[in-house]
């Protein structure tokens, strides 16, 4: 089946620029990518080829991984983690950065801490700029890719699941571009479970409600773990609050095996890392869990396929 | 016609040390670098060559467009964007690093705070260094090779223009280059207007002094703005000044539609970039204002022509 | 003579973990490619992988030395000068971090502050961990390597020649790995010379006292001098010390001209770097020094064959 790229040329900030077919597309490319690093490590599709990767807020995984991504498919990279030895210092505006590096390279790849502010960018910006990351409060598109595609791999499907996500939901991200995201698929179920300090964001709230997904949200969870097909567990996110609501809410949510004991065999025990205290070390061996295998593994073929989906027009 | 490439495995520290055909040679060879990059992103010919980028000071389009330069010509990087994690902490003078990183590359791109400092470490290191920002009184002579590529590429000649440079000239290391460069030129007028707190550096006076340059001061420049040919705006450098002066003359110099609605229509307006406030955003759209056109793209060029003509001796 | 690989796929931790044989092995491939730099700049056998360098601690030589092999070899780089900016920041540990790097690439090159760590991380990691310098107290492997190269390059043998190393040898790595090594050769004679605050390791002293090594430690070094084959001065680490006994040790042996000149004409003068001031400048000049010339550049040699030998089974 032929699938038109509609990533190709395109910024990459929101999930909810992309349908089902768009979604399909991704997951497509990126069994392929899996396959060519499997066989032969990459290829040389993207050479001559550049990535700015500005990353105005600490990242190992996702800048590590389209770092390698990059380079797996023959282009070339600018690594900045931390830009605080940039213009950045001399008081530039993230418009005027992201239309500086445009002139050098072929896509940017930024995380910012100001939801919001990669958009405004984006008007300034003759390349394509891809989010990895915004803001406490906004979305990591890619890292919902990433999830929706290791679900997939493993279930088959996407539809008629029920996910069960826990944690500070305040404050985190990744989960916001997956609740949005799951909007694609039929007869979704999605429970919230949060320390009531950090319930999710209102914005994320009102559009589930209005989408097709039967989503509730509550405090405790441990009843609903023989039901749910997906545990997604999240970080409390220290950088973001005061240190009073971090003693308050920290270890709220201990995901242990006592826990998990009680979650059907065919499910999965997610992460997107890193992980402090909220999911025991005894867990990652549990063969449902997948943060620290086909979750984490996947993000160098996903952000493959994404490059390459936005760089290449075939 | 043949030219002699003078840049051929030598450091490059000072416009002073090169003559108008020198310049034409790099303007000529960026004129291909152009090309290569608008046809086919780049090609091979330092492959299997090693860059440095060693940046003592924060930097966003010097250490990129390099990086990316390097890397567009098939070459490879050490890219490091701040050198406090380096043996610098250990208390490693510039002269041993450079030493140190001559054993693993071809060539070292420094940016250093201390005037004079690359011309010393030159003589302990077995590789070319190019000066990439030196000092707050030094030069930065590719930014110069950058403006002059820009300004004859526009007007198809630099000789018989006349310059009209403002700001904080005390602490500006760009111009200090450009306006030494200009003496290459024949029919140049100069003329610059600074706060008078933060006159250009005495030694930069005299070298013009003693050319064939019409050169003059002034405070005020808005009668001026109907004779320029080209009109370069710098930044007030914060980093390089009490907090008091910089309170002093912050602001002294804005320029706006206002003011350049006084410029012919034939006419650039220029800035290196980073620019804070001393350009208003509404003068960016300006079909004259060529800061992030022509001027930040030509950055990409003309390093990958010097890079070029540094590693390769044809 | 077929030299098995012992080197492929396996961590590079310790100097104990080797052979006589297996260092043959690794200076004949570093041989190898001290021809291909010379003669090519280098070739493309590791296109398609990739290397994160990971350092927890400053490095110029190290590190530069690494993102230049690897690359020089046709590989890719995750270069982290310094691990601030990554989610370490958060919180996460070395074992976690080792995890998530080994998705993205084919072999990890880590310098920690914690001796030992790296052991404890390879448990988790499923690709090959280069020990890049571990602790004030452990390891510093490929620096032992580059120096025994260099060695036996020049003598063209180890076996029956002595060694001085004098220094702060309480927190010296690369010469905690350098002696170990020595073990493996024949009639070999090491005397050390410390200031009494800062003698040798303990763990190090009991596995020279059960090697057949002739070893021995003094305070005082000059009358040794004209014997000495190997003069190796190392730094004191400030960096491990309090200021106090900074104080105490600092510039209590200072290499200079009129100890050299009681060596014999055929020896060496190492030094790993950086030097603040325990070598005199004007010691640099001496033909028997070989810090700033064949140790420094092996450095680059070495790494190059540890990478193709860890990387390639053939």
């Amino acid at each position: 089946m032929f699938m038109k790229n509609d990533f190709f040329g395109k910024d990459v900030i929101s999930v909810n620029d992309y349908s089902r077919e768009d979604l399909e597309l991704l997951f497509s490319r990126t069994n392929e990518m899996k396959k060519l690093v499997e066989e032969r490590g990459g290829d040389e599709r993207l050479k001559r080829k550049m990535m700015a990767a500005l990353f105005y807020e600490p990242s190992s995984r996702t800048f590590s991984s389209f770092i390698s991504a990059m380079q797996r498919l023959g282009g070339g990279i600018i690594p900045l983690n931390g830009m605080t030895n940039t213009s950045v210092a001399k008081g530039e505006t993230l418009e005027d950065t992201a239309r500086v590096f445009s002139a050098y390279v072929d896509v940017l790849v930024i995380r910012h801490s100001q939801a919001g502010s990669l958009a405004t960018a984006a008007k300034y910006c003759s390349k394509p700029i891809i989010n990895a990351g915004e803001g406490a409060t906004g979305e990591h598109p890619t890292q919902a890719f990433i999830d929706l595609f290791t679900i997939k791999k493993i279930f088959g499907r996407i539809e008629g699941l029920h996910f069960l996500i826990i944690g500070d939901l305040a404050h985190y991200r990744p989960t916001n571009s997956l609740m949005m995201a799951l909007t694609n698929f039929k007869n979704i179920t999605l429970t919230l479970a949060t320390p009531k300090q950090v319930p999710i964001q209102d914005y994320v709230r009102k559009f589930l409600k209005v989408s097709k997904i039967s989503f509730s949200e509550t405090s405790e969870f441990d009843k609903l773990l023989p039901e749910v097909d997906v545990l997604y567990v999240t970080r409390v996110k220290k950088e973001y609050m005061s240190e009073s609501l971090y003693r308050e809410i920290q270890g709220s949510y201990i995901v242990n095996n006592s826990l998990v004991k009680k979650m059907k065999k065919k499910s999965l025990i997610m992460h997107c890392l890193p992980r402090i205290d909220e999911i025991d070390k005894e867990v990652d061996d549990d063969p449902r869990s997948v943060y620290f295998r086909d979750q984490l593994q996947n993000g160098l073929y996903v952000r493959m396929a994404l490059l390459d989906l936005v760089l290449n027009k075939d």
